[in-house]
């Protein structure tokens, strides 16, 4: 299905986003939703381009860097295929190459790489009370090095999912439920089960579930966060989501029981997560060294989770699921039964049949993050686009 | 020596390679040898565009991705110089840095990091009867991708090594032997000499034997395969190529006798490999994980290796070859004796003597591997290359 | 303060520059002044296109091979920066995942990366005796390779640091003073102390304290050189050092006083670095595999820092300094006194209040490192500048 790039720019024309211009995207709860919309809108005008093979090259050169202070394969392809696309180069910083560890501080790292950096990403979700705050501080110190005529030009932060948010992730998740109900409209209303499910494995972020109830709250959506007791997410996220979806004529409710919040959802979501507490107790140990500890805390945490194998997206939970059709959701790698682990997140039937609206729903990332940047880096992006349309540049020499 | 495009330009009108189009690339043998022709004329036309300073940038944008399951100096160096002459961008899957072992699958990883790929270059050469199967499985993913309208574009397969074949190695060291015998014709009714060589290391592919016979039975020549008994490669290719010697009006031998396979030897490559039956066995000791079991086995194929030290390219072997004079050649890197190890592969005076027609062997391989990909993406390839003849864009400006 | 092509340009226009072209960059003291002049000018001239957001990509295609046998953050991304800007992409030699080790040599590696590279950027500071040879070994081959047809192009070194000197740093240093002292004519007769300091760490590599004297030496200054006795830098180099200050009309002087050396000094450069002749030992050590000696040199030279933590430039020191305001340079990491360590180079205070020029010395790296590889490529630079100018080709699309 082509995408419209018309029907973007013209619903681009009627949005304000001229806030994002020169600002660097932490959490979508930073932005109101006509600018989350735009972002929408833009990466559905760049998808557009690249299908009818129309160049969006609009830097002739220039840097992304990517820090990855964790493994990554879909959100590390994701930026280098955003980045490209845009005619920026990647360049990792490695933690493990650089010599960070020298005593040097972030401010002057920051500023070291940033010389000819247009963007910064950063994935940072390990360790709770960390990642958000680097990410601030990074970009503190880029603002300090552009202000004081040391960089040319400020690199804006793309946060690749920290401890609070995984904003990339979840837009592009939403933007494929808008793909898929004809539009954000039709978004309102529906009912969205997040919901925690088990795993054999521990220490799972809670960016996601986070990111969820934090964007989808915007929506006018009944969003319904379910998980066992002791699972609890952050405080201030929850706080977020009940103001979100007062705000947008929505419903937003915490339970402990998944049948209740899969019962009649448009969209679910069930994932494995860590609590909070734990969370919070696990830095904290970690950050004294103390591996007993952190040992000692694993196996709790699998022994809890252990106790919860019944939170799975099994054939019969999707029966209860809006007409048993629900729409599946995960950000992936998924915990499948039968396949990855014996008993796991989701059934290896239910997985199967939604591996191409998943597959789908991961191929917004890169569109996403392009927009995102494109937002921070052009004051006027509508003409920009439509520039690049009539421009007419091949990506594909004649093609 | 410039190479000449309008004789590459030429040559190319006359062959049928319309089914290279929108194909992947895993053997040799699954090609036609005008496709194979196509090959080597497409790689002289870039190269004779670049020798002239032409850019021949056919991607405004768009991703090359690498995945290299051993270490790598040449290819991967040969691959990214490919992509970048057509301006795509190498992004390297490193498994390591990657959540694959977190129980995705292939055809998830796949999807995943190919969302805005044109190309795929993969080596996997390490375990027999694995390699070839997981290109085939990479390739099915993409297809499945494709078709499902998970992907916008389909990336075709570069094989950049695998347990059966190394086509973009041997298709290089054809390029060589076709340029310094002045044209393919030329080949007709000469002998090559594929031999075993005794090496202090063990488990060497079989890639590279396999691909020559592979490679060289399409051209009409004398192929003469020789190796100590015990060091059988793969039946299948052994078949292979005795069909297709006898196609071509070629022949094809197998001995126990290097002497007999170099005399009278136009051209000699000989080249250290493991017996198909231990890497079989390996192979399955792994799975096992029998650690005990492959010790025991290397220590055996070392001192089986060390029965044939007189499998030997030496001075006196080299005036067996016809006029004392056959073209030497190696994938590189040599075992050299008294250079790299005390008793090797071959003579340092001999490998000295062919230092320059090995390194420019090793220069066909960038240029075959974007002939690949060419081949790949473009339907009419003689239209593109004469376009950006005509276009004469500089690769280095104002050179 | 924006960069000024015009006066750029026209300093250029008369400094002959000639035999830049086609040349590696070892030493500074390979140079001549005039050469060196104009690498500050090219410089500044693709400095100025860049603030105006015109594009500088000379290159449509090709590689920049880098080769980092020592961890790296800034030199890295510098190299990395340069390359961009030029349109050349970097593609690292990483030695841990390429075949080197299996016996193949320096002269083979050489040719196979660089089929299609144009700038190769080599650190090697870690032995004396070792880098730059291998610098030179390093060219010599790709220089064989390109004399023989094996490569089309030879790729042209830029020393991203070697045992001896460190080029793109202390040029990168001497930018920054000519910017901060509004000319190079007006270094004439100025004081630049170059001192050793305490550190808790030790074999710091001594390529900047030599580069440092061996470049401005050029200028006419007054070059004090100080370190407390036993902390001696190459011989060589300070007679070369010598035999320039006397040329330049400045003056040399070594002094075992950091005192003396700051005193009325209107640049000061203290850093630690370890004794010439026990990293001869260490190398010594190293090859023989002496871990056992390797640990008691490691003591006894930390214990030799520990007697001159005496040597540290604090406020006090500061105060000896020109009118008390001395212009501070690093290269960056310091070792910061009540920052990264408990007793370190500099005073906190001292580089907190020193932070904005330090960054921007920092700031001159990637575009010395570019002007270097233009210098290489282009016979005439001034003409591919002022084209560049004309072209006004928007390096970000419509800023």
């Amino acid at each position: 299905m082509a995408t419209d790039f018309n029907k973007a720019i013209e619903a681009l024309k009627k949005l304000n986003f001229k806030n994002m211009y020169r600002k660097d995207f932490f959490l979508t709860w930073d932005h109101t939703i006509e600018e989350l919309k735009s972002v929408w809108n833009v990466a559905d005008a760049l998808r557009a381009l690249r299908e009818q093979n129309i160049s969006t090259k609009v830097f002739d050169s220039g840097l992304g860097i990517s820090i990855f202070r964790d493994n990554s394969t879909r959100t590390r392809f994701s930026f280098a295929s955003a980045c490209n696309l845009l005619g920026l180069e990647v360049q990792d910083l490695d933690e493990k190459k650089s010599q960070i560890a020298h005593g040097e501080t972030l401010r002057e790292t920051a500023n070291m790489v940033s010389f000819m950096a247009d963007v910064i990403g950063i994935r940072d979700d390990m360790y709770i009370g960390k990642g958000h705050t680097y990410q601030k501080d990074f970009c503190d110190s880029v603002e300090y090095g552009y202000e004081h005529g040391i960089l040319e030009q400020r690199p804006y932060l793309v946060n690749l999912q920290c401890d609070i948010d995984h904003p990339t992730q979840v837009m592009a998740d939403a933007a494929h439920c808008i793909r898929e109900f004809g539009g954000v409209e039709n978004l309102k209303g529906k009912k969205i089960a997040m919901t925690w499910a088990y795993s054999p494995s521990y220490g799972k972020p809670l960016s996601v579930p986070q990111g969820v109830v934090g964007l989808f709250s915007r929506l006018g959506m009944e969003v319904s966060l379910a998980y066992p007791e002791g699972y609890e997410i952050m405080d201030d996220v929850v706080e977020v989501a009940k103001k979100q979806t007062s705000e947008s004529g929505g419903k937003f409710s915490i339970s402990h029981d998944m049948k209740e919040a899969f019962k009649d959802a448009d969209i679910i979501y069930p994932k494995s997560w860590a609590p909070f507490k734990a969370m919070e107790k696990r830095t904290d140990l970690y950050s004294k060294g103390d591996q007993e500890g952190i040992d000692k805390l694993e196996k709790e945490l699998l022994s809890q989770n252990a106790n919860h194998k019944d939170w799975a997206c099994t054939e019969d939970m999707m029966k209860l699921t809006k007409g048993g059709k629900g729409l599946y959701l995960h950000c992936l790698p998924a915990d499948i039964t039968g396949l990855s682990c014996k008993e796991g997140e989701v059934d290896k039937s239910v997985f199967d049949r939604y591996l191409d609206p998943l597959y789908k729903q991961a191929s917004f990332k890169p569109y996403v993050i392009a927009a995102m940047i494109m937002l921070a880096q052009f004051e006027n992006p509508v003409k920009i686009l439509e520039d690049l349309k009539s421009k007419k540049s091949d990506r594909v020499f004649e093609r």
